[in-house]
């Protein structure tokens, strides 16, 4: 990390997640009750597996990112020469995706028929965050007080998110964890890119400085305002879902009656009543 | 805030609801029993549109207060001039106020037939309060020994509230929850009171040494001298509820024997009987 | 406190109830299975009232105890002369014993028919521990380091009590959190006496070294061994009351069999059956 | 301890403890659904019996190697001649042992027909746990920081041992709460000879420098590295389990067969039409 990309893609990756949730979640809960053919089950097991496969690659990617790039460590943890480390900070970057990856593993092994035990998913993205939070936490010392405080106020979103996760192995599904897992989701994502632009103008604006205390007060409050944003974007992603929903589901009530009147089998009919019921 | 206004409005805010609350919810659950009409429950409903309404009014109040008054920075963040923040402490008030008047508009939301998750009411709250929470824990860096010690008792009060209210989440209408949240919030409004007092002596009498051990005692003292009120207080409004409901049963009772007796209509009769089975 | 009785009278009470409460509950479960006679819940319940009222009655004892002994504040607070506070110490030692006061008054509360919501005894049980937890962590302030150790490693033992009885508010009955709460609080009582012992030695002998950092790592192994000793008692105490039970199933089986063979009424027939079915 | 033999010791026990209930659990739930006769029963329960008496067995190997080697206390606790407390550091490694013991006991216990609480074994396990963690807590006072942050993030493993132990005694047999349980016990034991291998290096290599900074940046990134090993060690004999189940299950059905034919009695038909009902 330790530049403005650095903190760019860790952000980028926490953002699209947070987001994605924000969207899937209410998808599922809310067509639950619509549910006009026995695919979604599938169709939602299959978007597990795509998302576990992301996840992993995003993983994949961070670890590659942080090594091989010009001044990586290029995967060589003891230099030769004098016994000491090489580029920790990369190490440690790599392996806090090291974790997402796991959790990416364990969500595509739960597609397959392996009878993974349920919540292991859950508890493997917990997991993820409390290391993330973990290597975060002895990250920053020996630090300026801005540059502590502002990965200090980031700690709270990681481990309120490793938290909440590890709250839904016990409460699978239940819809206020999950929104909000996705909104301190989405508050990473954006304070990873708070982070940046405040310890790494990229603009090559001057720095800021970091012994001035109205600055820390700054980030205290800046860190609600994300969140408040957060809150505002998942509520946002809520409403379109649900409008998305509703109509489709009249859309499929006309064409449900149009089929019906086409053909009138009894199969048919036993589907459709089936789906009118769990209504 | 930083003057005895300042402490007293959000006190008083605090103060009202944590009065409110220790009447609302045993009202609640004691006419449960109850319950001769069935239009309470439409009555409940609309008393929790009212209280989202109230809520985020006294937010507005509180974020309008906190700018507009005589040294308040007047919705300005950046001085042009030197690029310095402008009068941050009323900007973090505000943004206090603003997490309870998002818990507002969740409220008034739950009362539209929009599928707002059931719970995320209770977890806007909780938030309202943990970042209340927040705000102050970072507020006092850098004061003398006793505000901080005052401030700092204030936490356990705000963080119980947001725990207990979290805990709601999962278990809603649990009738201790909601003892523990209106007591702690009676305990947090006659706390800013207490502050205030403290801190900015409104008589114009001699300040508090500040440094003086035996003071910073007092406190720790007398802020459990307040939550003892404050339950007392949380219990006297319960027993009062309970006679006033048991007595208004009496009265049901009677009127009911006389509209019998008047007009014995088949639907009425239905009405009543159900009313009596449930009891 | 401040002195060898203002230690063990304390440890006295919290020793007394623990003992209490690791008879009580495995009575109350063990006998469950063999409830002969209908009376049993009067008994429990009576029992409950007595228990409160021994509560509150050991809390005005140590609230009188603490004022008016030769140096206490005799419910004075505020000193006319020099407006200083009035022995704080005592002052803050009776605020303990008042949420003791509190929990006590509930208990007897919830015997009558006051509606008064199941959990509240739990509940404000917990309050009591956590105040008492609250006013010890900010006492021990500006104390030479054995005195601030002694007092530290106790606040695990309270803290630990509060959260297991604040857990008991959600699984009343469960008896393992039971039995938890029982080795605690006897935790607390013999390690007021330790404290006693330690601080303030009866016999008059040598004072312990304050800063002696191997005194500091015996007081921590020494908590641990009156932890394993509270257990040890817990358990003998459960094994005997299950020998009671026991013994008493088989006296009171015999003694049914007498019965039904003088009177063979049909009333007391059922009686037995019922008693039997249940077992 | 103080060498790396001491460290040695308990971390095999640890791990060996670790990697056997990441064999037995999911033996246990993936069995479930075979079940070929009713003695599996009885095999677990005897296996918890062995299980607990091995368990105390380590713990006293442990207890009388820390006092009965060349340099321990040989069970004397103060020197007659000077006051001194002898061996401290060798009392506190037995009174951590004397928990795990403890645990083993109870374990044994629930084994006979004594009507132990269900998830007593637990909360007593969890109860070795946070005492082992109390222990480390205020053992590594007064140290060099390597040393210190070495046994500090082992505190993590320990307390979040301890925390999802006791959610097993309200969720017993939640298969991810064993799964932590297994991983985390894993972890301790790695770790144990990982703080063996950097403070006394037994191959007599050179010392780690103390205060080297990047020294403590890799101890915290080789802690995460040792976590997922634990995670991915438990997830191969899950796996494993999991093979070996379900091969046994084809044999088993082929076997069954067999049975069925040679002799079919009334009673054994009964037994296998249990078990495939079961399935």
């Amino acid at each position: 990390m330790g530049s403005f990309k650095g903190h760019a893609l860790p952000g980028s990756f926490l953002l699209m997640f947070g987001l994605w949730w924000s969207v899937k979640y209410p998808l599922k809960h809310l067509s639950k009750r619509v549910k006009t053919n026995c695919h979604s089950s599938l169709f939602y097991q299959r978007l597990e597996l795509i998302e576990g496969l992301v996840k992993a690659s995003f993983a994949l990617i961070g670890i590659l990112g942080e090594h091989f790039t010009s001044n990586g460590p290029h995967m060589q943890l003891v230099n030769g020469e004098d016994h000491s480390w090489v580029k920790l900070m990369n190490w440690q970057h790599s392996t806090m995706y090291l974790f997402y990856g796991l959790s990416g593993v364990v969500d595509m092994l739960t597609y397959f028929p392996l009878k993974v035990p349920v919540g292991l998913d859950r508890l493997s993205l917990s997991l993820a965050f409390f290391f993330e939070g973990f290597l975060f936490y002895f990250h920053v010392h020996n630090r300026p007080q801005l540059d502590q405080h502002i990965h200090s106020v980031l700690l709270i979103a990681i481990f309120g998110d490793a938290f909440s996760t590890f709250l839904e192995v016990f409460m699978r599904g239940h819809v206020v964890l999950e929104f909000l897992r996705a909104s301190l989701t989405i508050l990473q994502g954006t304070w990873f890119w708070q982070i940046g632009f405040v310890l790494y103008p990229p603009s090559g604006g001057p720095e800021w400085n970091q012994e001035d205390h109205s600055n820390i007060m700054f980030i205290t409050m800046c860190f609600c305002w994300h969140y408040v944003i957060a809150l505002i974007l998942t509520a946002i992603n809520y409403s379109l879902v649900y409008c998305f929903v509703n109509r489709q589901r009249w859309s499929n009530c006309e064409m449900d009656v149009g089929i019906w009147k086409l053909n009138s089998d009894k199969d048919e009919k036993a589907v459709l009543l089936a789906g009118s019921e769990e209504e």
